[in-house]
């Protein structure tokens, strides 16, 4: 039994996007087809409008309509307080967490030799030349503890030691809400040494 | 922090499909917009023409591209053996199993006065008329094992009751591979009066 071929290159596409296996693409195809015939063509043109009208933030790299996201174009934003991200869906997490009043530089991916992403393959470049108009600058360096996270924070920091600017990263340690004795050895390792002084 | 519009209206699209809560529709429509414009595109266009093209076969009511499904239009396929199922996702279960070689009658629903589904309501009145025109039909009604499921069951075992139609039904009884003791209680029960003698 095949499908009519109209619904398996539906199905085909569907499996493109993240986590989608074949089960859930022939279940998301065949409820779409369920919908009214406006609806679909409504999600169709806002996918195709998407990829059309958003692009990143001349400034920070993040995802915009316009020539600057929503943080670069806020007036009461810190402007000289930069927190580096790896993607647009960090922005988002920060945003959301509502406490973090600087802006952001969004790299658009991390350093990593074994996959062939080189400093110059990522938006580095940008960064370097917003830090050298600011006064005072700091850098929060946001990237995930993996070896290309990693290795992209000592990077950064690397190019901006020396010059008069304050780098900080993110501190390591137990998650809310963890139970100490589920925690891997090494976050337990890092908290421990990420430890704060109770006052 | 809000999306831009046009991704917030990408996310509610995407959070129409079933079982799409807000996180899945985010990642799948940030996922979306780093595919290239012709892939966009080209999803975009099998969502409509999906939808444009396929319709229910007019005989049987699954679906298809043409006036008739690819089970109908197959002379190989024993056309006085109707199995009724309640969806086209039961159709593609039966074939994929691979063994069934007569036809289908997809209801496209099933009799359920609660939510206000009468037998007009569904694809009923064809399963009449189609039958009536064939010599010594047999009916396998594979319906779930729910209240609505056994009601559209009895309900169609009434009409042909006395017409010379031979009804059966799938049996009820233990999944493969599951073990006994986790079987709940009314399973055991129905695989028990469905019991078979071992010849």
């Amino acid at each position: 039994m095949t499908y009519p071929s109209t619904l398996s290159d539906l199905i085909s596409n569907f499996r493109k996007l993240p986590g989608i296996g074949e089960k859930s693409a022939e279940r998301m195809a065949l409820s779409l087809i369920e919908l009214p015939l406006e609806d679909v063509s409504n999600f169709a043109k806002a996918m195709v409008s998407s990829k059309e009208k958003l692009h990143p933030c001349l400034v920070c790299g993040s995802i915009t309509e316009n020539d600057l996201c929503d943080v670069c174009s806020d007036d009461k934003r810190n402007k000289s307080v930069i927190c580096v991200l790896e993607d647009y869906k960090s922005v988002i997490a920060f945003e959301r967490a509502g406490n973090y009043n600087g802006v952001y530089h969004v790299l658009n991916g991390l350093i990593s030799p074994i996959d062939d992403v080189n400093p110059e393959d990522i938006n580095l470049a940008s960064l370097i030349d917003r830090v050298s108009k600011l006064e005072n600058p700091e850098l929060i360096i946001a990237l995930k503890s993996t070896i290309e996270g990693e290795t992209t924070t000592l990077y950064i920091k690397k190019i901006f030691e020396g010059k008069g600017v304050e780098i900080s990263r993110l501190s390591y340690g137990i998650p809310m809400g963890a139970e100490i004795d589920y925690l891997d050895e090494i976050t337990l390792d890092r908290a421990l040494n990420d430890r704060k002084k109770i006052s």
